[in-house]
């Protein structure tokens, strides 16, 4: 496996790195800038050649590599639809989309349906689909999907999913981010509809990225306003797991993988950290096109 | 002028709340989880009635009204191309697209060219737009606006904008968030195109929701690896500015002045927070389609 790991702190990181069963490393920086009385925490999660975008050496430059390995993430079996579904389409088929094979899909225009063609428009770097008719272009850009991580009782609720992909696997109730929403709403939106849970969030808790499908997690730790939760249509059951009985091998998604274990080991380090970093997965090829 | 502030927080909140002389109140959240060693800030900036989701009184219930009022925000006078472009299109113009709004613009399926229905799916609660052919469901979600705040010799990093709207005001470097790179990565990116200037990203800084017209602020902390920086063709000019410098009366964008406001509070407090909050306008009137 190749271990490629993006260094976005700086020479003060301490770093941990993860290994999955599954074709995923992970790794854990804690930074601490200067001036700084608070901690972050970043991470990045790779299996894939991770690639960097550097100014000076455009297009792209391979990072530091990394060997130190310190422990074993559970497997994580299945690819999601939250992780795989790219083009907006209502398939749940798990389909990797490439910065540019995606745009390449883009055959119509949206707002008057004529023809595209796929340039590079000018001033612009990248490939797009510009309308032959009226000149619009339409852009693609990552989703967000939002979720909460819910402690009561020294325990966390986890979903186990009613629909594919992934179905009969374990989450954290989360979903896309819906324009009119802020993401704190949406986090508590998702997590009414997948648990019938009433929750207040708490705090910011992860922002993790996975660029080669254009998805980015975002995190918040909450608490439940009541005791009480049941399975939405899109769960089976619903469940508050002990840290130490948390499924790590029916869980669906490898971002719900890295949140359970970074807040497992804030727990155990008595704090709760803000986390950032990035997922990048084998079975994707990353392109740039800049 | 209505104020309507989420409190996203638990009790031990405190709170000041800021009013801006072009329409929107922002209110910083400090709070502190329970078992936390490490404080996140949460901010809200609003001048409509702020909704807030709650799964039991759906479809939203207005929230907390705070008073108390500490200082003023400088004028932000223009509503910027980041802050208003939502449809994809190249259009500059600003163009407020609410919830509903943005879907009925899509006439047409990307993918097969067919006409669209405007309905909500079976299984779903938000209107969509339905190829009425293939039946795919063009989503729309929020987009992502990333950008470092780069910090030299106590000094902060602007460019003047070269390009409408807002042309002739001032930004931190930001622009929107691509596929095939993470949220660090593309904040890296838009400084070199905007700023000519190589940086590291340091640490994770704010994120702001704008969710009236589906945007979210990411800005990161960063430094230059080398003290130099030029105007790239997006930018008249880049210039260091001293905090007691900022040129608030002719910032660009409300989520810059937001973004700067907080860090010169961070620095006079001598930390650096992660912040995480909303910004709502008043020129936009607000819709739950849920």
């Amino acid at each position: 496996m190749l271990k490629a790991i993006q260094n976005l702190g700086s020479s003060t990181t301490t770093t941990t790195t993860t290994t999955t069963t599954t074709g995923f490393v992970a790794s854990f920086y804690r930074l601490k800038p200067p001036h700084a009385t608070t901690t972050s925490a970043f991470v990045s999660v790779s299996s894939s050649l991770l690639s960097y975008y550097s100014p000076r050496t455009r297009p792209i430059k391979p990072l530091l590599f990394l060997t130190r390995k310190t422990r074993s993430l559970e497997p994580v079996r299945a690819q999601t639809r939250s992780e795989s579904k790219m083009d907006g389409t209502s398939s749940s088929s798990s389909v990797a989309v490439h910065s540019s094979g995606s745009v390449r899909k883009i055959n119509f225009c949206q707002w008057c349906g004529g023809q595209t063609k796929h340039d590079i428009p000018d001033g612009e770097e990248k490939m797009r689909a510009i309308c032959t008719v009226c000149g619009k272009i339409t852009y693609q850009n990552p989703k967000m999907v939002v979720g909460c991580l819910i402690e009561h009782d020294n325990k966390v609720l986890l979903c186990k999913r009613n629909i594919q992909p992934s179905f009969g696997l374990w989450t954290l109730p989360a979903g896309y981010l819906e324009i009119g929403e802020s993401a704190a709403e949406g986090a508590i939106r998702e997590t009414w509809e997948e648990a019938h849970a009433e929750v207040e969030v708490v705090s910011p808790f992860a922002h993790l990225d996975i660029p080669l499908i254009g998805q980015t997690y975002i995190i918040f730790l909450a608490k439940l306003r009541k005791p009480h939760f049941s399975p939405g249509p899109e769960s089976l059951e619903c469940q508050l797991f002990s840290l130490d009985d948390i499924p790590f091998d029916s869980l669906a998604f490898s971002s719900m993988a890295v949140t359970l274990k970074l807040y497992i080991e804030d727990v155990k380090a008595g704090s709760r950290k803000f986390h950032y970093g990035t997922i990048n997965k084998r079975y994707f090829t990353m392109h740039f096109l800049y």
